[in-house]
């Protein structure tokens, strides 16, 4: 599964480039060639796939026994760039900067904060929008079926490229969660520190069902034509082996793809990431542009969370892939410990992590239960788990919401 | 609003057709054409829309006095078909059955029932695949745009038109029990018991969201030709003066039409009318037609739950028009009582009707909080109003499933 790593590969690693600028924070994307055609990653499903590009980004400094990092597993359409910025100009930061840095949640100062884009993904690391070696020609539905234990696979090859014996953390929401919990399952003695958020051991039905309406929105586009919509000239750049600082995302600029398609997929998605009294307080019945009703069917944005929604859709594809989005949430679909493991007792049983696993009181996507039964099997196993439901009015969304509340658990978590 | 009926619409009454076939419960759909081109309808949205056909049922034997009628108020895509069967051969009977009928819930013994399709609707009653009578070609997006208001005008024309002054009650649930309420808002007194299921006095920012995308869908759909996609030879038989026994659909069954966005508009809110845990009692993680994971990612109906929706949404395209759930969706994201009479107890607050609001436990897209809203504002106005939260694990389904528990309740509250 883990190839040794090239001498070549190992030298380009550049220590200087591990720190963060204090002041400004600046970070930068890196990415690194691993496996090859010769020694491909053996997927889950049968197939292989190498070599694999993974687009990462690390925060603070890796200590010299390399026994202070501390791996973010993203979400569904997360990428590497949790932290800090590219450059001074730049208007956000990565997607969790206000966890992650000198004295924050994910402490910078003690811990050396790696993320990295999953296999599969569109923002850097060898997905389905990349050139397949094999035709010269983007991968589209050629790229072959991926899981949450190949995501996993890919990260601890990195991990281990970087010369990490064992992370001293690892911590993810969601779909991240998924990864950590898998990763603690495959590895039992891999995380000293594992933290699930707003996840879940398996998706449960009804989040099968909403990933199976939002990619049957994306089948239905016309542009879809069979996953094969990219604009080769574009893909080649992402390629190179000199990504630019600031990442390039491979989903294509130009208008191209199933645009309509992936934009729905996301606002039906975007509804299940709030809560209800979320969306009640925050938009309620209030109208965009207007004091009147307008009486027209076709006004398609005249309640704000109408609006709201459209506006979500039309920024997810500018930057996200369609194909990507497809096997993701497949890959969310296939998430079953219990069933890879012969029991969620046997996947869980044999970590020697400390866990951490919290849940949201109004998150009904993952709701609370599905929490209770990670750490029920923890429990049962004889295994330190800690458990919290926390108070938040903002549903699943809430793991990158509150981060007051989360950094003071994670801290009294990784402290105690 | 109500131009008095001319007596060749009277004459066409026939008392025979109300009753019911008591053993075999073989009932009939009659139609009736109300308002006119000289006197149309005059919609809320400033419009006007004549002549009206509607199409609707009768159960039972309406009283000498006309004082026992019971209107049934049906749901999103209901119909006037609410209890039984066309002919022998029938395999369904109507919609709520096991509810209405000699000794059930809504006993015909007692009470004449008429459920009429509503306004706008694609079962019999004018609505955007009907013809228009100034075009000769059938609305589609010419068609008005309606209100839960204009619904129920039309309803109060129909029962006007059937001699009834003042009905011994009315129910319905969803969209159903809008109709209710807007009826005692509209006319204080036309309703002796007024039953609201799984309702609310306006729809939730949650549920308009899920309509938006699930119009959006349609919309996307490149056979929706901007609502213009009837095959018109088709359309003509059902605006006949004399509809067959066994009632027409108007939906166009030669495959036209933006049948896939509706088929997804469809599966989108059939998962919102389940419970979570309905939803993982019923297909969990349950793969449909192997023992094994595929690894497949075109494989759309692998998981149960996936091949359930598919089916639902296969279904329904056959008995549905796409437009018609564009203007429907739309007046129920409409529907805000308070907004359109100067507050909830404006509206509620006059009327004579004895009120029964019911919940129920598991419902996301009506909660409890909803109906406790309308209780609240007839308690604060001094009015009768029975409530009750129902323990059910089928969601917003549960008014048309737990018939045993909705009969006691009904039958408790009639009686008392």
């Amino acid at each position: 599964m883990e190839p040794p790593l090239l001498e070549s590969q190992r030298a380009s690693l550049d220590e200087k480039t591990f720190g963060t600028d204090d002041d400004a924070r600046l970070v930068k994307r890196q990415s690194v060639e691993l496996f090859s055609t010769e020694n491909p990653l053996k997927l889950a499903g049968g197939q292989e796939i190498g070599p694999i590009r993974v687009a990462y980004e690390m925060y603070g400094t890796l200590s010299p026994a390399k026994d202070n990092a501390f791996f973010i597993c993203h979400a569904l359409t997360g990428d590497a760039h949790a932290a800090g910025r590219y450059n001074l100009e730049d208007r956000k930061p990565g997607w969790w900067d206000e966890f992650i840095g000198p004295g924050r949640g994910i402490d910078t100062d003690r811990f050396c904060v790696i993320c990295a884009n999953v296999l599969g993904g569109c923002q850097g690391t060898t997905g389905p929008s990349c050139i397949d070696p094999k035709t010269g020609e983007p991968y589209g539905l050629n790229f072959p079926f991926i899981t949450i234990a190949d995501i996993v696979h890919v990260h601890k090859e990195l991990v281990s490229y970087l010369g990490i014996k064992k992370l001293a953390g690892a911590i993810g929401g969601s779909l991240g969660g998924m990864q950590v919990l898998e990763w603690i399952a495959q590895d039992p003695d891999a995380i000293e520190n594992a933290i699930v958020l707003a996840s879940a051991a398996n998706l449960s039905a009804q989040g099968i069902a909403f990933n199976a309406v939002g990619r049957r929105a994306i089948y239905a586009d016309p542009q879809f034509h069979n996953g094969g919509y990219y604009d080769r000239a574009e893909e080649v750049s992402v390629q190179s082996d000199h990504p630019p600082n600031a990442p390039q995302s491979t989903v294509s600029k130009t208008g191209k793809g199933p645009r309509f398609g992936l934009a729905l997929a996301r606002m039906i998605a975007h509804i299940t990431y709030l809560s209800e009294s979320s969306i009640e307080k925050k938009f309620g019945r209030r109208l965009q542009n207007s004091e009147q009703l307008a009486f027209d069917l076709m006004r398609e944005t005249e309640f704000q969370i109408e609006s709201y929604l459209h506006y979500q859709g039309e920024q997810f594809v500018e930057r996200f892939d369609a194909n990507s989005y497809l096997y993701l949430t497949k890959a969310m679909d296939y998430f079953d410990l219990a069933e890879s493991y012969h029991g969620l007792n046997n996947a869980l049983g044999n970590t020697s992590a400390r866990t951490l696993v919290a849940s949201y009181t109004t998150d009904w996507l993952f709701p609370t239960a599905q929490s209770r039964e990670i750490v029920s099997a923890l429990i049962l196993a004889g295994k330190h788990a800690s458990f919290c439901e926390l108070e938040s009015p903002y549903g699943h969304d809430a793991f990158l919401v509150e981060v007051q509340q989360l950094t003071e658990l994670v801290r009294a978590f990784l402290n105690s």
